[in-house]
């Protein structure tokens, strides 16, 4: 069987970036003679922003098989000194910049290490100043496919020190919870930080009326099993496919109806 | 050789959707020991819009190998009773919701068999409510190709049963056809439900002039062979590499031009 | 080890065009019994943009394995008397339409050689008038794939006779560089004409101080190594990862920013 290499960047499917990342991995694996199936999350990450790069990454890469190498490429401070790491789970592996992107694969297991990326053997002979992503990463993760041991990349990093992003918390009050935006996704549904267990917390069971406000908009909602339960036009609180609590209009767009951003407050009360 | 899997779908391609789609397939082939080749045929298809995913697969589907595993999931009736199918053919495989999807495939052959997707054990352990094309659709998919008997997957189902689509025909006249749009593709090119033998029904040979009416509006264009035939900024109408005729500036945007939609009616007149 | 071809079109990935192309390579080469392993280059060419294919192509090809298939399908002329070919440098193969859009491979090299694409066995039995890229070219470059000696296509080609685009040079005067814009990538960086030693030559290192002119505007913008060197903000001129000179913005947009188009002229003055 091929090893299995997953893409996630902000490269954008356009430019020839992730085409000249895969050339790389694919030339390498030819000289290994190691075949590699190399698998698309997503390019369309918004600029820069690690934080999406990461929710993509944890949607996606527990369906994957064990052994699979994840790359994921959203690097805003390439060229500066922020380190370049690969993290090994009991699962799978990771290559990236040393930004936060694997933040949610850095907990819940005492089994994970990582290193960082520091042996020119296992990079492009020639590394530009702005595009790791070819010339760094995606070297390593074709040379991990190929079975280099981890430890020869680099010198081991103590975990702790590894950066971490900021996942904002909900807050759980006696009747209501305050809530943030964690996604949109191209349906308008709006993922929200909350898991149904804290909605029961405040009340809120399947079948209730909740009252929703986001900034001075206020308005009401179905807490629903599933779309099934609504009517077409119907704002919904369901469980997402991620066992979050998200907010949809049946077959409408609830993001662009109530004007909401990723990052915005919503005010959850039992009606 | 890699057992073929095609996916098209509505999920668009920022999301990560997608992906735990094809970790899932890949999971599951790996185990079986039997490769998987994923081909995307497209994951644009307007939000909901069974019709659009319909005309993608009939494009695209004939030109893939025998033994081809066709998944579908365009899926507005997720978490309601709406069946989960697989249709073969004489030539391949076809597995998604029963909402019409497959009526380019339905008809033409006695040799078609569906069944309902029954069976728990080529489903994920846990199946969400909102996202049967990960937990239900791509498991059976990827099962399929790695050799499951079909018969296993669930109970036969009557043919006549199934959901189609309803697609317009044209209304052909003396010497006026009154045509649909089918579909308006990235060229701006109108492909309408008709095809060259109608043209010619009323008189509409290449090399003619022809009016053509949308609503209020009225132009004319040239019967052509092929872009080749016209000049730049012509207007024209040709046979398309399906067989249809469509409507065309050639290098230009007809369907901008001329404020055409999917399913307006245009009519065609010998001038 | 599967054989690799990469696509370049300007198709983009909503309609099923992209598909139906390797659908046919992959028919083809099941029935050859030799695996191959596609990779997308770019779909979303502007459309009839030969030039924007070229560069795209220009940017990936170097990176993908000896032996490597590339078809470019972006064939305004589809359906004109424009030839079809085979362009084989030292290290690939070049399918597509005699419109230039291989003409960063058609230099520096005495081996290249070129084919016209006529021999009928290894095109579909039924060629369409306006799809030569699922027609034709996809037929060729999966039967290349499979092992097809090139000079079984057709005549070979007198290469000094192919199409070539012309590429804009700088004009590089005593202390300024009239320079062209050639592509503008996801993240607004303005990819220039010219190389660093060309700016040294109008004595501008890194460090220095840059006045840039576009039409009657005029800014500042600082020769910097990388981002790194730049603060948030700052405009830079940096080596991109081609060897060529961009202009940008640290974590901004200068295309948009500045209203600059590929084509534009900028003139570029140590200040």
């Amino acid at each position: 069987m091929s090893a299995i290499i997953t893409l996630t960047t902000d490269f954008g499917t356009r430019d020839a970036y992730v085409a000249e990342m895969k050339g790389v991995m694919l030339e390498i694996a030819a000289a290994a003679g190691r075949p590699v199936h190399l698998v698309d999350v997503t390019h369309e990450v918004e600029r820069h922003d690690v934080t999406e790069a990461a929710l993509a990454l944890d949607a996606a890469a527990p369906h994957f098989p064990p052994g699979t190498v994840h790359l994921a490429v959203v690097d805003p401070g390439v060229g500066t000194d922020r380190r370049e790491l690969v993290v090994q789970t009991e699962r799978a592996v990771f290559v990236g910049p040393d930004n936060g992107v694997f933040t949610p694969f850095l907990d819940g297991s005492t089994a994970w290490r990582a290193w960082e990326l520091r042996a020119p053997e296992y990079r492009l002979p020639s590394v530009s100043r702005t595009f790791h992503g070819r010339d760094i990463f995606s070297p390593v993760a074709a040379h991990l496919a190929g079975g280099v041991d981890l430890g020869k990349l680099g010198p081991a990093l103590d975990p702790a020190g590894l950066e971490r992003l900021e996942v904002p918390q909900p807050s759980i009050g006696e009747t209501r919870i305050r809530a943030t935006v964690l996604y949109i996704d191209r349906f308008g549904n709006v993922q929200l930080n909350v898991r149904a267990d804290q909605l029961a917390q405040v009340g809120i069971e399947p079948g209730a009326r909740v009252e929703v406000e986001a900034g001075f908009e206020r308005y009401f909602a179905s807490a629903a099993r599933t779309f099934a339960d609504a009517r077409i036009g119907d704002i919904v609180l369901y469980e997402d496919a991620y066992a979050n609590i998200a907010l949809a209009i049946n077959r409408g767009d609830a993001a662009r109806m109530f004007s909401v951003r990723v990052g915005d407050e919503l005010r959850l009360t039992s009606a």
